[in-house]
């Protein structure tokens, strides 16, 4: 997507060194747009764990291509085998960076399934490096489709409207920034507003990390797609005012189901476009899909994290510095659950890479097919 | 209520010396505790305007202490007729510090009407002194009859809890701070806790001006109750996991019918309430009725307040300066809606000085049988 006029991915090879990856700081946005150079693994590892890059498809890719970095640092081994044994270790450093991301996993064994067995540390170097470019070229790819789909969604409301612009509300950051292009709940609006269909986003700032306000704002923002800023608690009231048309959002885990598992706050949305009778679309590349989950709400365990993320907040000060603020009594305690869970009787579609399917499993392996039979696993 | 185990009103005449007013300044609350002198009317207008002061009840009661001191102010004019003359601008004064606030015009009204007939200026300081204080008064015993109603529904669920907390939800500041004592939404609560039913409370930090995370938690914690600060996001989730027995907020608004215009966010909570089956409680004193009013969605108009104030907050910086923080980019726009109406069929129960009762017009009426006549007019 468009930053300023220059088109970026959210990580890419340096110009002139393919041995140094960019990615942009996602801890400084909005206020300052910083380029970081990964030159090894340990600066992959870290750039995941505290959060430079964030969101399940960005996450992946730079394990991918840490991977690739990882085969670099591993060249010089004495032996294919302690090539194997060294690159191992560099997977597991990146695994346990943040230990409940799926695609981190997935993106490791990936790529370290390809190139064990190749016979030299040069081929190993050569297949590592292109199948991280691939893991990034099919997170983009996926999230393009996602907007071809649902785009479609956008277009026939824009039909209804005339002349009037179609109001979208969406929850955290599920646009470019997590992913490495287009993002999954942002890819139809961002196809909407490329296509010309007159569209306006209402942000939610998302607490307590603030990725709606901080992020989601931003990429709108750079794109030039119009939008507004609310808090969590206006989406209610500007349903029951008919100036919600519908909601997107995206999803860390999806049942079989069709129970979603988004940032927390995100099925009090889905209750209140359900009780105004507005459609509400989850979008996810099917990678989100847990093939073997039925009972969401049940099942799906929620991360709870740190109550530092609810009492203090940073932002820029009048003198334009970073500043770290109390929002809160030093002696309260607070409580901070990082999800919940959607039941899929709320949800009114899914819009996959593949196409938009009801959340029903019926629906959903009619569009993955080849996944029945994860079902009847154990 | 009690501060480090003093007790304190949120208004009180200064010790020493009756001429002077002395107040809670609720701004630099939870951080500092400032005590402020009001000493004459600006004085008094200024901290409703400025929000030193907050909460229907309180406002209502520093302006009642605003027209005693206007009448002090007024004491060396030339005839009665010029004193009612500058009493009356005095009043207009105050009123149009918050024009939306129906308890201020009501409190400004009552003391000017039982003065203007007087026959000294003596007589009218008295009388203004003794009504300022009834204002006062009533306002902490309706608060005192709201609590020991609404004490009742805590113990039922204590009793079904057995040896477990009763765990109530609460949003916004409903609380002592609000009022003159005791709160609204918090009298239950603090009723609860004096005759020892073991309560723990869930505080909604209530973006954007976190009147939860600031006051609530604050006042809890002076109190010794148990609380913990969450995010507006994450009630949904604490109420699907069964961590959440009722819900109890306050109202600015209360259709005849029974809906409740309150903090914007109090309908996604009403509706995550009734999906899971939880009851959903609305404190208030009968003065928040709004007797003429049948349809509280489409009627009551919703305040829109300042965008700086999604876009940027206050907190203690590690220095322990109050600094103000910019947590958007700068050029995206945010909307601030202050209130959402919750329809009366996601409302268990309403919680008045005069009993529970269904939020449901008979029921209401039921409870105001003078209220009847209202009604009829047009």
């Amino acid at each position: 997507m468009k930053i300023d006029g220059k088109h970026y991915r959210t990580i890419w090879i340096k110009e002139g060194n393919t041995e140094v990856i960019q990615i942009i700081d996602q801890r400084s946005l909005p206020h300052r747009f910083v380029i970081e150079d990964l030159t090894n693994t340990d600066e992959c590892a870290n750039a995941i764990k505290e959060m430079h890059v964030r969101g399940a498809g960005l996450i992946g890719t730079v394990a991918g291509f840490g991977m690739y970095l990882g085969t670099l640092e591993c060249r010089m081994e004495s032996s294919l085998e302690s090539f194997n044994r060294s690159l191992f270790a560099i997977g597991e450093k990146l695994k346990s960076t943040r230990p409940t991301a799926v695609n981190l996993q997935w993106a490791v064994d990936r790529v370290l399934n390809k190139v064990k067995r190749l016979k030299t540390s040069e081929e190993r170097i050569q297949i590592a490096f292109e199948e991280a470019g691939q893991i990034a070229d099919e997170d983009a790819s996926f999230c393009q489709r996602i907007g071809e789909h649902g785009v479609e969604v956008i277009k026939k409301i824009a039909n209804r409207k005339r002349d009037k612009p179609v109001n979208i509300l969406t929850h955290c950051n599920a646009g470019w920034l997590a992913f490495v292009d287009y993002g999954s709940a942002t890819a139809p609006i961002y196809e909407a507003h490329k296509q010309g269909v007159d569209v306006h986003v209402w942000v939610d700032e998302t607490r307590p990390r603030n990725q709606g306000s901080k992020l989601t704002a931003w990429e709108l923002g750079k794109e030039g797609v119009s939008h507004t800023i609310i808090t969590d608690n206006a989406g209610g009231h500007l349903m029951q005012h008919g100036m919600v048309d519908m909601v997107i959002v995206g999803t860390d885990r999806t049942t079989v189901t069709g129970d979603v598992a988004n940032k927390i706050g995100t099925y009090l949305k889905a209750l209140s476009a359900r009780d105004n009778n507005i459609p509400f679309y989850v979008a996810l590349p099917s990678s989100t899909f847990d093939w073997g989950m039925k009972d969401g709400v049940k099942a799906i365990s929620i991360e709870q994290r740190s109550e530092d993320e609810v009492k203090w907040i940073e932002g820029l000060d009048v003198d334009g510095n970073l500043t770290k603020v109390l929002l809160a009594p030093e002696s309260s305690p607070a409580a901070n659950y990082g999800f919940d869970v959607t039941p899929a009787r709320l949800v009114t579609g899914l819009i996959t890479e593949r196409g938009i399917c009801r959340a029903h499993e019926e629906a959903i392996l009619d569009l993955y097919p080849e996944k029945r039979n994860v079902q009847s696993e154990p």
